[in-house]
């Protein structure tokens, strides 16, 4: 249990923060309010990037801030999990920011799968221009007609057909795929419905593109779209592609997709507890400037202690996402099983309260677009359900709680 | 504490089922549906009400569910508080349905005060054509610039120039400000900084077309804009009203606000708690529909667990808001304060859990606009701060308490 | 839903008020030291029951203020559920009250059984003596070997053998079995395996004095032998009693049991609000006294929030309960089942969570004897496993739920 | 943020997990119930001590398993504060083992001050029959008559006269006070009255057997008196000591107290995380040996949630509280204030919730003496009092947390 930042990370994380505090921190309501103005409306095919958005991400590639979330010393800068969690924290209190270092979900997994399992022409093809940035990927897993929070219902078909792949199925809450850039998408779905439960699904890169592959719409989250990226649906009728785009094997999405997970989770629980330190620091600063009653805000009633149960819950979620992340670095996926279930329940609850707390210190500018908070609110609550419901999490611990008792059994 | 409906009340109930069920729940999804499509973008000047909305508000009026919150006899319909509280939890079990049936904040809440506290011409000119439904209303109290959980901090003013009011401030969380038909607010400000604290402030019709009158634009709330009713930021710059316009008196704005209160609360609570047995409803419905890991997702894990919870905490929310209810009825809003407090504290708490563990409930889905949830979890939210947050709430039922301890000291 | 307290329920109200404020709490703190004195100890064999409370039995038997939870007229005070749930709150005030008014469980419980289902003679031989509070009673349900949660567990036994009922098994949390005065048990046992689940079990009176009745020892219950009562553990070996004491008939005990369940949970409810109450009183009176950082307790942090979380959460169990109680008199205990659960759930739980608050507010004398709070606190966490555990309550609630949406399946 | 224990450490751990394993669990529950025997009844003068525990005292005490709290090499076993931490969790968990080890509070706190701020003589006379665990000490600071949470609020006094101090005052709370071998107390009382807050009291050792010096009772803490150590209340009516029984100076009370506060609340919270694995493990067992409607009680309804979260709360519980000990080893107790207040209180909350659902997952059994989980949930409660209540720390936290927005103002 070392969690010391390395002198790598602690340097990334110095140069990261002095990007943010110069040139992120002092457009942020400006490119909020400009990607409102843009993207503020149903009509996914006219969203758009703000230009600010653009030339940071310029200038962060510069800046050698770039593909920060590779271990891969050439393709990344060489970071380990636990060297990435603290600049994943950073990013988290901006909601674009991730963008902006080519570190937002989910191109951060799909270029880690295309890494970790996709071959020569694969990575040339897809796995280059996403980490140039030039385009964007999505992750169709999710379905609309089950639930999905049992892997084993996925009911879209993979099926060989000469050398040809043929896909079909319904995907929904394919998040990015309402984005201009968005050109491919890593698609799960049954290939071998005759194997045991975890052969069964495959991984297929599909270029969105594709003859027979339709976006039938975004979906609101929370009430919104989350232009430009969209939580999008899509159909896919008989669409074909080359056995080539087929990841690894038939039968090995569930392989595949276990590996996805672990850093994944790091990422977003880092950038979840780095929101609420923002939540907490918005919440603070509000009580201070705000008088009622003869005081300001943050002296009255049970603010104190609210203040003091934010900096308790955060400290603690910190630490147990770090700890996960050094167990993934130190012995693997595998056998952080408990820590990656934990975090997965407890870091996006804690951004969820600590964002409600900080909405009411707000007054009615919390709920508003005046501030990041409502928008961290509904980031928190997506969470709960994205990548597995709670639920589901609580059962894994549970479950391995268990085994530890029914070994002679 | 005869929480018993009247047959009179139960009559009316009857009816209002019977309309709900035959036109409302078969289009519900319909009417969200075309209200996303018109109105889902952030220009409030091009908003529109659904036509379905327009004509179920016809048909509600012919079947006589019309005004149904105003106790008068010959305006409304008659019904107590108590009485007409089963009434709004039907209305709360659709977003929309209180329009129809004329019985909308904050409309109902201008109505009681135009009732209560207008003089004839008033009521003439302002509420005929609200019980009518022609037009709507708007109540303009909160400010950006202070914490309006402390009424004091008011900064809006109203003085007095010869046979004119001249008004001048900002206001905020404006609801209603970006419906088509909007027309009026009843403005509030300082009217006589001399006066003791509860005596300085005034109440003012403004007609929206008023010149100096500047709508600045509408809030999203939860990242919605709630169109289109919309809750607007609105500027006054020496606008000038015929002092005709004036409530009661210079000075009256508090006494008036205080008989507003009461009556508006139950009726807000009671449909959370609508709110809130759709969300169960729909849990359950969902939780059985669903499939997981061998079984209905209704019988996994904590899922009874939860929906016992919902239940009681439901039922105890109802009751302390019909116990409420009765008090205004029986012995007047002064002397039914902690109840009034209370229920502005426990039924949005209550609708924002029972919301939550329905949006859980739902997957990925709950958090969509495929299911009213989300809505309801935001309607929740926003309402633990409207008319008062929690704390200020709690506060007033903490010095009711703590008095009964200090009478001989 | 009328829970007016009756002319008569109001005027034994104000009588016990009086009795109490003379009688009871003025040697509160003595009687409750005296019974330390006298029966700290492990040896229940040598418990007494102080001098003082033997008196004040007789100062409120002679007062008419006796039997009060009995509905007859003639046996006790013809009061009916409901009227009688304000008089158990009063009662709930002070740990011992309940008892100097005969209307302590398990007593009452018991009572209630012989008088619904004894015959004439179980009623001359023990209901008589019972009422008189010359004798007392236990209630011998619970075992320890299995999950008695699931009362189908149950597996001591009663077989005929001639015009001999034959006993065998063992119980514990026989409450009361310690206790000088403790003659007879109503005792549970399994009498015809062979039918289904819900006749299986009879119940039989069996005097404490039986040969083969061994008492082996009193349980402590959070730390506390609850002298001069105690929570028993007592075996029965071929225990003989005559046919004469089967109540009802054999195969009859579940029938039974249900009848007794209903007015006894309002019972227990209802003294644990008015422990809560009391709880909220010393709470506030402490937090008034006692004086840090330069204020009144009371007015530091969150104190004033607990107040009116405490005022809320109580007043919601209060009519909560009182609408159980209104069912079972109006409707009956079985059209009543979600009420009689839910607050078998909600009402320990906010008992336990306000006297945990005032424990918190009074510092080290919180957990002291000095007050009657972990007395409460320990009876509150007792009583959510008493009587079934909150888990089996809130399946029975959920249960009644879900039927609603099964109807058609 | 290396937490990692030493191999010195780990060494350690696994000699006394042997030890435990070996000589304390086989007869915890002997032990408890002799102990019960002994000592449960209300005569403190009467208390002895188990001969086993004085057995297995001198038996750890051969295996070089002592003192291991205390940092020093020659006196203790050299253990940094985080090398002991994960020690005092496996003492926690079984309520009597700190004792064996002579690493139970109170004496461990004395020891330090002693080892920290006594000189020569005062070392030779207490600080080595105390390492012998030839005698036991207490700890005077805690008053009756005030809000003790504000330590400024200290009422006894030491006053020169000569060569003697005279010391005046009541204290309770005193724990350890009714051990049989008690035979010291450290005394804190106000010395400087004239001085600043912080430089007013002075720490005095004091003889029990001092003339003027009574023991008035022993409190009951949550129902039990936690015989045979006790908790007492002490008069000092002109108890007079010579000088050199003052720790370091007049004025130099608050001084020590803070040196003496940072260790012993890692050795408490780890205790009591020790305590809650084991609340949990007996949880999972119970659940696995009982059933209840056709399965293992574990697999009911929340149950496996609980399992969960519980797993969840702790893992957070122990890596706050070996960063907080981290932080006192590597920057020392000053500049690790917040981390020493969130342990105190997130920890003691985390096993009063956790015992609490152990305790409802073992049915009425969880709450009698059979399982130590009553005893838990209580050590829990006293700790959320003991040492400052959650409230002050909570205070603490904010304090440090609103600072780093004030610097600039």
């Amino acid at each position: 249990m070392n969690f010391d930042p390395s002198p790598n990370s602690q340097a990334y994380l110095a140069r990261l923060k002095t990007f943010m505090q110069a040139h992120v921190y002092p457009i942020e309501k400006e490119i909020l309010t400009e990607n409102h103005r843009l993207n503020y409306h149903g009509d996914w095919r006219r969203w758009r990037v703000p230009a600010q958005i653009r030339q940071l991400k310029q200038q962060a590639r510069e800046a050698g801030l770039w593909n920060l979330f590779l271990p891969d010393n050439e393709l990344g800068q060489g970071l380990s999990c636990l060297e990435y969690a603290p600049l994943a924290e950073e990013m988290g209190k901006v909601s674009f920011a991730p963008e902006i270092f080519n570190c937002n979900a989910p191109d951060t997994g799909n270029m880690e799968v295309l890494y970790h399992f996709g071959d020569k022409k694969q990575k040339q093809t897809w796995l280059e221009p996403l980490l140039a940035g030039e385009i964007r990927s999505v992750f169709a897993m999710t379905e609309p007609g089950v639930a999905s929070s049992d892997a084993t219902n996925m009911q879209a078909t993979i099926i060989e057909e000469g050398r040809k792949l043929v896909l079909n199925g319904t995907k929904w809450w394919t998040t990015g795929l309402g984005h201009p850039d968005a050109k491919v998408a890593i698609f799960m779905g049954l290939s071998n419905p005759e194997n045991e439960k975890h052969a069964r699904h495959a991984m297929v890169i599909v270029p969105l593109d594709s003859e027979g592959l339709e976006i039938k719409r975004m979906l609101t989250a929370c009430q919104d779209y989350d232009a430009p990226y969209g939580h999008g649906e899509l159909q896919l009728t008989n669409v074909k592609v080359p056995k080539d785009n087929l990841l690894v094997g038939m039968g090995k999405g569930f392989a595949i997709a276990q590996g996805r997970l672990g850093p994944g989770r790091i990422h977003h629980c880092m950038r979840a507890i780095g929101a609420a330190e923002r939540c907490l620091e918005l919440m603070i600063k509000r009580g201070f400037e705000r008088v009622a009653f003869g005081k300001p805000v943050i002296k009255l009633g049970g603010n104190q202690e609210r203040v003091a149960k934010a900096r308790m819950a955060i400290d603690q979620a910190r630490l147990l996402t770090l700890n996960a992340a050094w167990k993934i670095d130190t012995v693997g996926v595998k056998h952080a099983m408990t820590e990656i279930s934990a975090i997965k329940v407890v870091v996006p609850n804690v951004l969820q309260e600590v964002s409600d707390m900080a909405i009411q210190m707000h007054g009615g500018a919390g709920v508003s677009g005046d501030f990041p908070l409502a928008g961290f609110n509904a980031a928190a609550r997506v969470l709960r359900l994205a990548d597995g419901p709670d639920e589901v999490h609580m059962g894994m611990v549970c479950r391995i709680e268990l085994a530890k008792y029914q070994k002679g059994a």
